[in-house]
Formats: C-alpha cells, sequence, structure tokens
C-alpha cells in the first residue's frame, strides 16, 4: 500500500497499449466512493507547458481545489501537442469523469514520456473502462508501475503521522526519465484540510525535497505533485500536516535520485558559511549542475579545484581565502589550497556510492543542500538515442 | 607569421619541463626593441582568480598600460596556489624582465593547466634565459604551440586591416582544456593606440567572439585575452582597429570550437525573434548548456522539443505558439508543434559535423548565437580523469 494507504482512496494501473514495450502505462487514483475530496497541486515552472499541466490547473480552478480522481499516462508526455494535446488531455479526465458518473472538471491528469509527439488518444480512452473497472485499495504498487518510464523501480511512501496518514507515488526525474526529465508524483492523506491548507503543506514540502533535487539542470514540461485529502481522519494540526507532506516528498525525493540507473554516485553536495541560504542554494546548485564536476566524481576525483572554480563564478559572494572543502567530512582544501589529508581515507569514501560534499565558505550561516549525481557514460546513451 | 605578423613583435616557444610529456611548454610575446608599448587585457570574472590573473591586472595598472612582453606558460594553471602561486607568477616576471634589462611590472603573466598544484617554479625559472634568447619574428608559430593543452592544433590568426595588421594566437577552450576550460589568447597590432583604445577594442572584440563560445558553462580561474600595440604603423582609425581586433577574435574563437577533440558537432546555436538581444543570449547560451539538447545533437537526433523545453524555461518571455525552430534552414517545428518537413534533408543535415539551429521566439527583433559542441563519450573521458 502506498497511495491507497490513507482512509478513502484506491487505485489502478493497467497496460492500455501507449508503450510499444506492452508494459503498465495507464494509472489511476480516486476516492473509494466517487465522492470529491480537497485537492491541490504544484507545478513546473517551464513555460513550454505540456497539455496536462494546463487542463490540471484549469480544472483545480474550476472546481475550487476539488477532485475525486488523477488519470496518468506514460509513454507520451502530450507536450508541444497544440490544441489537439489540450482536447486529447480533455478527453481522458472526460473518459474517467463518465465511468466515475462525475464530472470532467473534478477528474485531474498528468502525462510523461516523449514530447513533440500526437497522443494515441483512442488507444487511452478504450483502455480506461478497465482502469476504472480495477480501481481497489490493494492496487498502489499497480498504479505506481505504470507511471515509471526508465525508472528501474516504482517509488512508493507512506508516512505514519500518528492519527493520520500520507501515502504517495511519484516516477522521475531526469536520468530515470532521460527524454524529459519529467517527475510525477501523487500524495493521499486522511487528514481532513482544505485544498489551500493542501496547497500550503505542498509548497514546504516540495522546497526541500523535489526542488532541491538536481540531476541535470532540465525543467520539464510536466513535473507535476498532487495532494489529496479525504478527511476521514479529520481535522490535524496544519504544522503535522505540513511535516508529513514534506516527509513523504523527501522520501521520493531520495529514491528519484537513488535510482538514477546511469548515474554511478548520489551526490550530497552542500555548500555552508554563505552569505545567506539563497546564495548557498544557488552555489550548491550551480556545482551540482556543473559537467567537469560532475564527471570529476564519475572518475572518483576528489577534484577539489573545480568546485572552488564554480563557486567563484557562481555570482554569490566568495572569497578563496575562506573556502574549506570536505569529502566524507575530510578536509581536502582550506584557503583554496590543498590542504594535508588522509588521502587513502578520501579515495575510499570517492569509491563508494554515496558522496558527501561539503564547501564552507566562511562569510555567514547561510546553509543549502542539493542531491544530484554523476555525468556518465550511460546518462549520454541513455539520451543520445533517437527521439 | 601570427602573433609576430604586426611589425615590432617577436615571439619564442620552448620545452622547458614543465610537462612530463617533454612538449614545449613555455611562450613568450616581446616587442623586438624591449621597448615598453600600449597594453591592455580583459580578464575572467572568476572570482576564484588565478595567480597570473592578478599578477598581470596589478602590472597593467603599475604601468598605467605600459608592457614589454608577455610569458606563458602550459601545464599548470598556477590557480588555487595561494601566496606561493602569486609569488610564483612575480617571479616569472622578473626573470623575463631581467633577460630584457626592464622592470618586472613590464611583464604580463599567463598560466594554463592544472589547478591547486603547485607551480614547479624552478623549472620554469631555469627555462626562461633559453625561452627569451629564442626570440625572433619567425617563431610565432613555437609561441602559439608552447601553450597548446589538448588542443591538438595551434590557433593563430592575421588580419590585414590595410595599413596596420592585427595578428594573434590563443589556446583552449573547454574540452581543449577539459582539466580547466581555460581560454589565452595574446593579440598584437602595430596600428598606434592607448592602451584605454586598446581596451575598448578588446571589450567589443570579445563580446561575439570568445565571449559567445559555451562549450560547457564553465568559467575559467585563468581566462585572459591581451592586446600589444606597437605603434610603428602609425594611428588608424579606431573603428577600423575595433573591426580588426573583432574579427582576430572572432576566428580565434572558432578555431577554439573546431578543435573541440571530443566533440563531434560545431553548433551555430540562434535565437532570433527574442524581445530583446539581451533574452535571445540567454535563451541560445541555455540551449547551449543543456545536456539533454547536447546529447540530442551528438544523437544526431534534431530532437526540436528539448530546445522548445529549455527556451520555456530559462527566464526570458515566450510564447509556445510563437515558436519555431529550424535545422540547417528546414523548419521542424511550428507553434511547438511537429511541422511537416522534408525528414531525410534534416537527418542529412545532422549527420554533418556542423549544425545550424535556429529558434525564432516571434515575439521582437532580438537576436544572438552561441558557438558551442555536442555533449559526447570522449568529453566524459577527458574529464574523468585523475586531477
Amino acid at each position: 500500500m502506498s497511495v491507497t494507504a490513507a482512509a478513502g482512496f484506491v487505485a489502478a494501473g493497467v497496460a492500455a497499449g501507449i508503450k510499444a514495450s506492452g508494459r503498465p502505462d495507464l494509472s489511476l487514483v480516486a476516492t473509494d466512493d466517487g465522492a470529491p475530496v480537497a485537492a491541490a497541486g504544484v507545478f513546473t515552472r517551464n513555460l513550454m507547458t505540456a497539455a496536462p499541466v494546463i487542463t490540471t490547473r484549469a480544472h483545480l480552478e474550476a472546481t475550487d481545489g476539488r477532485a475525486v480522481a488523477v488519470v496518468l499516462n506514460s509513454g507520451n508526455a502530450n507536450a508541444a501537442t497544440g490544441d489537439q494535446g489540450l482536447a486529447d488531455a480533455e478527453a481522458m479526465c472526460a473518459a474517467v469523469a463518465a465511468e466515475l458518473g462525475v464530472t470532467a472538471t473534478q477528474v485531474l491528469v498528468c502525462s510523461t514520456g516523449l514530447i513533440g509527439i500526437p497522443m494515441p488518444i483512442d488507444v487511452i480512452t478504450a483502455g480506461i473502462p478497465d482502469l476504472v473497472a480495477a480501481r481497489s485499495a490493494d492496487a498502489g504498487l499497480d498504479a505506481a508501475t505504470a507511471i515509471m518510464t526508465t525508472d528501474t523501480v516504482p517509488k512508493q511512501v507512506v508516512i505514519d503521522a500518528g492519527g493520520f496518514t500520507v501515502g504517495g507515488m511519484a516516477k522521475g526525474a531526469a536520468m530515470l526519465s532521460p527524454n524529459m526529465a519529467t517527475m510525477l508524483a501523487v500524495l493521499t492523506t486522511d487528514a481532513a484540510a482544505t485544498s489551500a491548507q493542501l496547497k500550503a503543506a505542498l509548497v514546504v514540502g516540495v522546497a526541500d525535497s523535489f526542488n532541491a533535487l538536481d540531476v541535470d539542470g532540465c525543467t520539464s514540461t510536466n513535473d507535476t505533485v498532487l495532494l489529496l485529502a479525504s478527511g476521514r481522519a479529520g481535522p490535524v494540526d496544519h504544522d503535522a500536516l505540513v511535516a508529513a507532506v514534506s516527509e513523504a516528498c523527501a522520501s521520493l525525493a531520495a529514491q528519484m535520485c537513488a535510482d538514477a540507473e546511469g548515474a554511478t554516485k548520489v551526490v550530497r553536495m552542500t555548500v555552508t558559511g554563505a552569505a545567506t541560504d539563497d546564495d548557498a542554494r544557488v552555489g550548491a546548485r550551480y556545482v551540482s549542475r556543473s559537467n567537469l564536476v560532475k564527471c570529476s566524481w564519475y572518475g572518483c576525483d576528489p577534484y577539489w579545484g573545480r568546485i572552488a572554480s564554480d563557486l567563484g563564478s557562481c555570482g554569490i559572494p566568495f572569497d578563496p581565502a575562506r573556502l574549506t572543502v570536505s569529502y566524507g567530512g575530510i578536509v581536502v582544501c582550506r584557503g583554496a589550497v590543498d590542504s594535508e589529508h588522509d588521502e587513502a581515507a578520501v579515495a575510499a569514501h570517492m569509491q563508494g556510492r554515496h558522496l558527501d560534499v561539503v564547501a564552507d565558505l566562511g562569510l555567514g550561516d547561510g546553509t543549502a543542500t542539493i542531491l544530484t549525481n554523476d555525468l556518465t557514460h550511460a546518462y549520454i546513451d541513455e539520451n543520445m538515442g533517437t527521439s
């Protein structure tokens, strides 16, 4: 159980034939009684917005944040598909709504896969009756499996918050969905909350999880995180809800980074001692996006000079004389000059799958961590392939 | 002849033993009579500034922009080397000055190679007497060869501006100097000009050449472009000087991009129809730094959806409905929807070494072009190696 762990939700996942491989590609999360519940979402800031993002936003607005179901497909992102794409997204919602006996605006929609390719909408709508019929409280794993693209494992989470539950599923990102870097997540809770409260919890929850994950710097056209609340567990403390949602998001984000199939390293890139937290975030993200640094990590090379160079050029206050860099807690550079250290211990840390890199700027109390990966031959192999 | 093509300059290049390979690694450009001439430079904006950049800036300031010689070495960038690095950069200038009978502040210095490693200063200063003795008007190629790192060919240029000459040499960048992405260039002219006039010409010259070159988004600690003017050809029209310097810079930048050994594509990424030129530059640079787009180019895949996604997320005004993308002049996308086109012709263009990609935003007259490369296995191989 995962996205169905919170009382009041069912799910389903089937193979409708969108993917040539025949793998599951159509997924559903719905209330168990077909009644609308409070819902909210956060979405990609990409102006090249995919049709399902536009549709889901419009539906949440039309219903004042009340939804009965979310339908998701993998294999085609329905992005850069023009007016036909919008019609197809609406058709998916309408087909689910017809089966559930609700209105189309009470259904939300997410898509992930290749972009710029028309949706096989007939295949999808033909699969929807079976999808809806298959819904059950036991089918959370089916739903999580049907949204996978190049993910190697489904991603699920359950947070027992003591009195209420937050469950969820996700797919992506980046190397995990190399063709578009799409990240989708659907969370459910049995806490009672308004759409506005759910939105507030999501904004906090994604900040230090999905938004602190940077595999290749590319922002998807489809990124979506949705949260539905059945209210079955009754009202809860808002801070407790925020904490549980944040914990669920953090778990799913960590699962995404860990499943970076082509990557050989999962790296916690931390900047401390920045003038502000924002500066620290800029610095950590800049280093995390540096191809030279990412190649060093792939080569198990603690080449701190590249990190220093990136921190010096990312636009934040920086003084080489105050810089310290450590790998696995071992200081390798002090004042931007090589520092004597246990080279064997650093080498052993670099050989591991998890790297812990800390750059201290010595300027203030600003701190931030970005979760990222190395840049590998496999990343190129996955992304040079034909569109 | 190249950096010595303008009247009044000599050059030299020798193997001093900095590089383990025994290849040439010490280079000189100097006035032929040992007299100081007007000089100016533009430098990396990286706050993690290498010692030779700090030293050269200080010398230009101390002399009000008058220099006799530039000494350059490859094999070690003298970056992240602390106070010792500054002392070493000064020692290089002093050693050259002693041989030429001038003051140390009349000598400028550039270094390129690995960072964070102490300079083998004794090896370098021991090599300087032979370097200075070898100077001649015929040794421009020797000088250009001695600054190469992973460059496969020396880069030289001569612009006959009708009445005066601009010559130059360069090394880099990025994949060409994978360990640090350093770009060095020394230009000379026999035009008569003040240091301020030279600086003004350089600022214009680098904007559309070196600063419009983006191979991997990394800003070096050592980037330096110097221009010395002997005045032997007498006063010239300032606009003509700016034009000739710009042409020389453009040639050297194009040679750098073309010599990207690990790259299989040289890409002109142009954004037109932006609201402003600055917006166009932001967009073209963002796409040029996108690993997903760079992988597509490597795979000869005209995957315009990734370009659209990058343009939508780079922070400039963007309307999918107005977007057009073309490869080799063939429109593949119109209104962010696949456009019918001659697929064989596009495939043929993608197979070539030179790609011409144009994204028109349909919003205004803003235009910019960035010269860039694809992301390849060889890039990773060159950059994962031990520091």
